[in-house]
This record gives structure tokens, C-alpha cells and sequence, in this order.
């Protein structure tokens, strides 16, 4: 993409109403516009990121066998009347009167759903166990919508429901959930801990939120100072969803994380006691048969007995997490993508549009780069390189391929890995090998 | 996939409350589960499908140039108000009061949203042209929602907004997505036929509608036989957008075709004139200043004044086109879906899952299948043949691929390609080679 053509709006300003770090460079880096109250557009820059993180998150939902499919924004008041939740979920939730005075609702979650659609298809223990996942924007009236996408109004969200027949199986099916989201923030660079949680309005027996460290994050934790040393990624890779989960999740869950209101000193010695701020990023639940009781979800055992079935949900904040990842990584210049997550992997600088050479070297280095398939935002724009260079660091892109003419005549562009800062004078040839590798 | 594991739940029975072939075949085939008057969840089958539809118009838009985004699906009333709109709208708007008793709306399009961001953001001709497309949830509160998914009240609708300096500019905007269109039906094996189309409740100087031909379609469109032999996707493939695409236009609109309201017996010979049944799939519309003025969305032209910007939309119904596709491509049996929209290439059914030898070999192709990329789903439930093939034929997938026991032992398996009905007896190699090719 060249940028002279990108609607890329970047802001010169900190923007008043933004407190915190993510949220301002969220605005300055053109990758959201609010529209209204915690509800933001997200400009081609920002739906890049988000794409990027809900791929993520699909693909390590298909690896664990969850099955994808979309449940709708809006809901019937009806089926939150069966669960009891229509009354006790308060002003969050956005309450609609559609054309025909039906109360409707614009879904802050979605357990009676598919608790329904489940009831009306399944009806023995051999159609289990069943998870399903969907990707779908959520509305929680919040009162004080703030903190960008951190606590928007309008946010988009992994939300999945997984069935099955007994406690055991279930307790499998938490598991593999458990897991599934280790990998999944591991693959964007996150370290997120899971930490015992209270089960709140969602109910039931047994929930861990999964905190990420951030300089900037919304809480205090306390963590085992062996978290920061775990490779989960590496550890997480081996582990086959077939197999008896247990032993990895008994390693991970042994090892001391809480939050502030969980923490309890006596239980980790001093010295190994790390403390820290955190941003919740994911959230799991077994509930049992919360709502299969109450909304008669129920199958026929093996011995025919017909019995509710025991569920969980599980949720990654999508929209949240892009917020997320800016909080745990930038700099006083702007944002560090991870590779994973980031919009474009390389940012290729034109130093002096107004030189011919250089810019044929330039749109020569583009063809290259997209010949290769490596994802390329190309600053073709007329304007200073210290204004290139802040553009740049400000949007975080992993690598800045910088080409002027006095590098070019001596046959060399320069790499910069905005990560660690380190610069490198190689040709354009083998600055292309090194991206592509 | 494995259909014994996949969340499948089919219907034996015509539900009652399907009128059209589409919205029948959808529950049957358990690709949708109604939620509430003309919304639905998509599930695993049908999610797939909608997956594949929206990646194919993703591809034409970002190939002609557009740059997607995503606007949130709650606004706030105030805009709409700027545009005249908010009133215009009547019934079908869907009005919300949030916390605060700020009036908002779940948008049924985005020309006020969209002309907002613009407005904020670009001030000069030099940023000019942009097109900014997303593909989001909207909903009409339609009085009489409808034949499933081809008129519900929550749809997934790709919509785009062009921006442009001036007539000429934006007439070119029109025609590149003129010809977008063209290729992204053309790409899920549609026969779309542009027709000259009123521009309605949009307002504004041109507009197309984009028809497909179905036997069971709402209404009655005339034109050209020559339509029916084009081939458009080899013309449009050829097209490169940065060239004066009007002589492709005028190629494509001079020939007849026309909708009930427009037709005129006496603007084609009779023998020319085909007349069919119509769906229409797209709409493109070029309204000039119509919301730029209102908005006061100004930029400055080359020579300092300030104009307002010349507009097009562009809508494509992409839940509407899963339901689109099936009435144009279905026999009594279910669905027959184009490759490029199938939910899986191929069907491996395994005639005898209690027989070992029958198994294993299923299992290797199953999983030679996998290896290839080639996307698969594997009937191994203990189900009679009969009910094996009418589940396939029901769903449709492009390709069955039939092993049991007789033919195993010469050596042979069955490949089935569900639109022409033709099989043929080969060996499994030989059957992967031609899936694989």
C-alpha cells in the first residue's frame, strides 16, 4: 500500500480526551475515529491489527476443535426471561422496542442463545461433546465509556459455549479452553497469566481471567517470578488436545498469579513474589448447568435418563486486545507491533520522493516486496525524513526499510527492526532475504 | 471435518414456515436457525458459506482499489439529522434510546457515518480519490421480514463510499465499481446483470442494480440473449482500473436488460429478448453532493476553493447472497454450490463405517485429503447409504467422493460431481489427483 494513496488520518496532537497510552496512539496513528460515546470506526490501519488478532484467535479455536459459526446482535428479550438474566442485568444492557413493540436486546453476551439453538438440536450424549465459537460485536451499555477500545460500549468479542454430558467431560472441555488461549496470546507476543477468578453475573464453579503485564494496565497482580521466564508458546505447542489435559493446566495453575483481590501474601515467599499491573484479555467459565436447568437443555445419558447438560463459556475481548498489546508494547515514540499482530510487516521509506533514482529504487524494492507476498505500507509521500521517521515509529511496523541517495550510491538501504532500534547498512538485495526469511 | 463431530443438525421435514426454495433449503440442510423474526445464527455449514461469499468481495474490492474499514453498527441520531435523514426514514430505522436517553440508531446503511470521518479528516483534492468500503451487520426493521435470509432484518451488507474532486473523477469511481461487480459475481459463478435502477431513498444521478437470473426470482427482469452467453468474467479479468474503463461500461449497459418497472417492449426486437426471473444481489449508486453538501463535506479544489465532494455508494447483500446463490443453483435434491462458494470442496463418504477395511481406507483419504489443502467433510457416522447420499446432495458440496466395500475390493472408489451428476470409477490415487487439480 502506498501511503500517499492510504486514508491514513494521523494526528500531530495528543488528543485531549484520550488518558491513556493506547488509546492515544490508537487516535494519532489514524487506526480509530469515535463515532459516539465508546463506539469507534476503525480506519484501514486499526482493522488491519483487529483482523490480524481475530485470525489468531479463529485458527487456535480450530486447532482445539471448536467449531465456528455467528450468533446475531440482536436478541429476543424472551429467552433472557428463561435464564432470569433479563431483569438482573441492569442498564448495561441496550434494551430495543423493535417496529412491532417486541422487546428486543442488543446481545452483551450469549449464553441463552445458544443455549436454544442447542436445546432444539441435541438430544443425546453421542452428539457430544460440542463447542462452538463465534466472532461477533457485543454492545454493553457501559456508564462511563472510556479508555478507547479498552472499555468501549460497541466491542467485538470471541465468545464460545462448550457442551457436554458430565462434569469430567466438561472439566476437559475447560481444559482444552485453557490451553487454546495460552497459545493464543503467546502467538501475539502477550505473556498473559491466567489467574483464579470469581465467577460473577456469568455464574458457577470454576473461571480464570487471563491477565497480561503492562506497565499501564488497570490492576495490580502478583505472579511467581517464574512467569516472566515461561516460554508458554514452546510450552503450549506440544500439547495434544486429545490427551488428558490436566497435568498442563495443574503446571500452569500451580505456579502463583492472583489479582488484587486474590492475593494473598502467605501463600508465595517474598522473594520469588513478582508485582505488577495487569489487563484482563480473556476470560473462562464452567458454570454446569446454570443455564441448561433453568432453559431445559437437556439429553438423554447413556442409560436414558434425560439430564442437563454441563457447559462453559470463554471469552477474548478481539477489539480489547488491540488496545491491550499497544499498552504492554511501545515507547515514547509510538507503538511496537509483534509481527503477528502488526498491520504491515515492513514500512518502506522513500527518503527523497523528489529524487528520481531514488524513488525508482524505491518502487522497485515495492514490486519486490509484494512479489514476495511480505505485507509492505510504502511512505511515497513528499515530506521530510524526520517527519517519515516519526510516522513510522509512531505506527510501529516491525521493520523501516530506509532508502535515500547517499546509501544508494554506495549500493546499501538501511533496515531498522523498531523493536530493539538496531540499524543495519546492507544491500537491497540482502535486505529483501532478510525480510522474506 | 467430521460430520460425526460436526454441528450439523439437518431436517428430515419442509419446515413449515420456509415459502422459498432458499430459506427451505437453509434449514434443512442446517446452515441457519431462525433467533427472532428475520434474524438469524448462521451455523457451522452456513457460517462457512457466508465466510467464503464475503472473502470473494473482499478480494474485487481491494483489487479495484478500495481500502476497508469498519464503522460500528449503533450511530448516534445526531448525524442523520444533519443529513435530513433521520426523519425520512420511517419505520424501517431501528431506534434506540441508550443509558443516557441519547437517541441512537443500528445503521441500515453509512452514507452519514462515513461522510463524517471524511469530513473530519480530508480537506485537500491532493488526498482525493478514496474509496472506503466495510462489510458490517445492519439492520431494517422490515414489517414483513421474510424468505429467510434473502430478506431479514439483521444482514451482512458490504457497502463502499467513494470520494472524489469532481464529476468526471467520481463517474470514474462508479465505473471501477461497475466493473467490480461484474467480477465478484461473476467470481461465485453468477450471472449478474446490470440494470438501469431508479436511485431511490439514496437519491442521486445514476445507479445500477446488479440482477441475477433465478427461475425463483422476486421479479421479473427482460434483456438481450446475448446476456446469457457472455462470458463475463474473462471480459472483466482483462479490465485494469487505472485505465478509462467507460468503453467496458458502455459495452455492458448498452446491451438491453431491464427491470419490470423500466422495461420497454419497443427498445429490443423481439426475437433478442429473453425474459427471466430476477434477484437482485448488488446496487451502485452515484449521488454527487447529496450528503457532502448537507454535511458540509469541503475540500479544497486545485485552484482554492472549497468544494463540496462528489459521492457514490455501493452495496453488496452478502447474507443475501448465500440465499441468492441457492435459488440460482439448486435441483430437487438441495443445494448444487459453485466451488468458489462451496463450504467444503469435497464429500468423503464412507458407505460401510462398521465395516474396518472400509474405514481405514476412509481415514486415509481423509487424511490425504487434509494433507492437500483440500477442504473436506468426511460422512463416518453408521448411516445407511440412502441417507449418506441424500444428506450430500442436500448440502451440495461440488464433489462426493463414495468408498465402500465392492468397490475397495477392485480397487476403485466413486467420484460424484453434484452439478452434472457424472461418476466415475477410479482408483484413489487417481480420484485425489483430480480433486487436487
Amino acid at each position: 500500500m502506498r501511503l500517499s494513496a492510504y486514508f491514513l488520518p494521523l494526528l500531530k496532537e495528543n488528543p485531549a480526551e484520550a488518558q491513556i497510552v493506547s488509546h492515544r496512539l490508537m487516535l494519532r496513528a489514524g487506526m480509530i475515529r469515535q463515532a459516539s460515546a465508546g463506539i469507534y470506526s476503525w480506519l484501514p490501519l486499526g482493522f488491519r491489527v483487529l483482523k490480524k488478532i481475530e485470525q489468531i484467535v479463529r485458527e487456535e479455536q480450530d486447532a482445539s476443535g471448536a467449531q465456528e459459526m455467528l450468533m446475531p446482535t440482536i436478541q429476543s428479550a424472551e429467552l433472557w426471561r428463561e435464564s432470569g438474566r433479563y431483569d438482573d442485568y441492569g442498564k448495561e444492557m441496550l434494551r430495543i422496542r423493535d417496529r412491532a413493540d417486541r422487546e428486543m436486546l442488543y446481545g452483551p453476551t450469549n449464553e441463552e442463545l445458544i443455549t436454544d439453538i442447542f436445546r432444539s438440536v441435541v438430544k443425546s450424549y453421542r452428539d457430544l461433546p460440542k463447542n462452538l465459537y463465534h466472532i461477533q460485536w457485543k454492545f454493553r451499555d457501559e456508564v462511563r465509556p472510556r479508555f478507547g477500545v479498552m472499555r468501549g460500549r460497541e466491542f467485538l468479542m470471541k465468545d464460545n459455549y462448550s457442551f457436554d454430558i458430565d462434569q469430567k467431560a466438561a472439566r476437559h472441555s475447560y481444559n482444552k479452553m485453557f490451553v487454546a488461549y495460552l497459545r493464543t496470546f503467546a502467538r501475539m507476543g502477550l505473556k498473559a497469566i491466567p489467574m483464579r477468578a470469581d465467577t460473577g453475573p456469568i455464574g458457577g464453579d470454576l473461571s480464570h481471567e487471563f491477565i497480561i503485564l503492562a506497565d499501564t494496565g488497570e490492576s495490580a497482580v502478583y505472579c511467581d517470578k517464574a512467569w516472566l521466564e515461561a516460554d508458554i508458546l514452546a510450552e503450549a505447542a506440544n500439547v495434544d488436545y486429545e490427551n488428558d489435559l490436566q497435568p498442563f493446566v495443574d503446571k500452569w495453575t500451580r505456579l502463583y498469579a492472583a489479582t488484587d483481590e486474590k492475593h494473598d501474601p502467605a501463600a508465595i515467599p517474598a522473594d520469588r513474589l513478582v508485582t505488577a499491573r495487569g489487563i484482563e484479555v480473556g476470560h473462562i467459565f464452567y458454570f454446569g448447568t446454570k443455564y441448561s436447568k433453568p432453559m431445559n437443555a437437556v439429553v438423554a445419558a447413556p442409560d436414558g435418563q434425560m439430564v442437563p447438560v454441563e457447559m462453559g463459556s470463554y471469552g477474548i475481548g478481539v477489539s480489547r486486545l488491540v488496545g491491550a498489546i499497544i499498552e504492554a508494547s511501545h515507547d515514547e515514540n509510538g507503538i511496537i507491533w509483534p509481527e503477528s499482530v502488526a498491520p504491515f510487516k515492513v514500512g518502506l521509506v522513500n527518503l527523497r520522493a523528489s529524487d528520481k533514482k531514488c524513488t525508482a529504487a524505491c518502487d522497485e524494492l515495492y514490486a519486490k516486496l509484494r512479489a514476495a507476498q511480505l505485507e509492505v505500507l510504502y511512505d511515497d509521500r513528499d515530506e521530510s525524513p524526520g517527519a517519515k521517521f516519526a510516522t513510522m515509529d509512531l505506527i510501529g511496523l516491525p521493520w523501516q526499510l530506509v532508502v535515500g541517495p547517499r546509501g544508494l550510491a554506495a549500493g546499501k538501504v538501511e533496515l531498522k527492526h523498531r523493536k530493539t532500534g538496531v540499524r543495519e547498512e546492507l544491500t537491497p538485495e540482502a535486505a529483501l532475504q532478510k525480510l522474506a526469511s
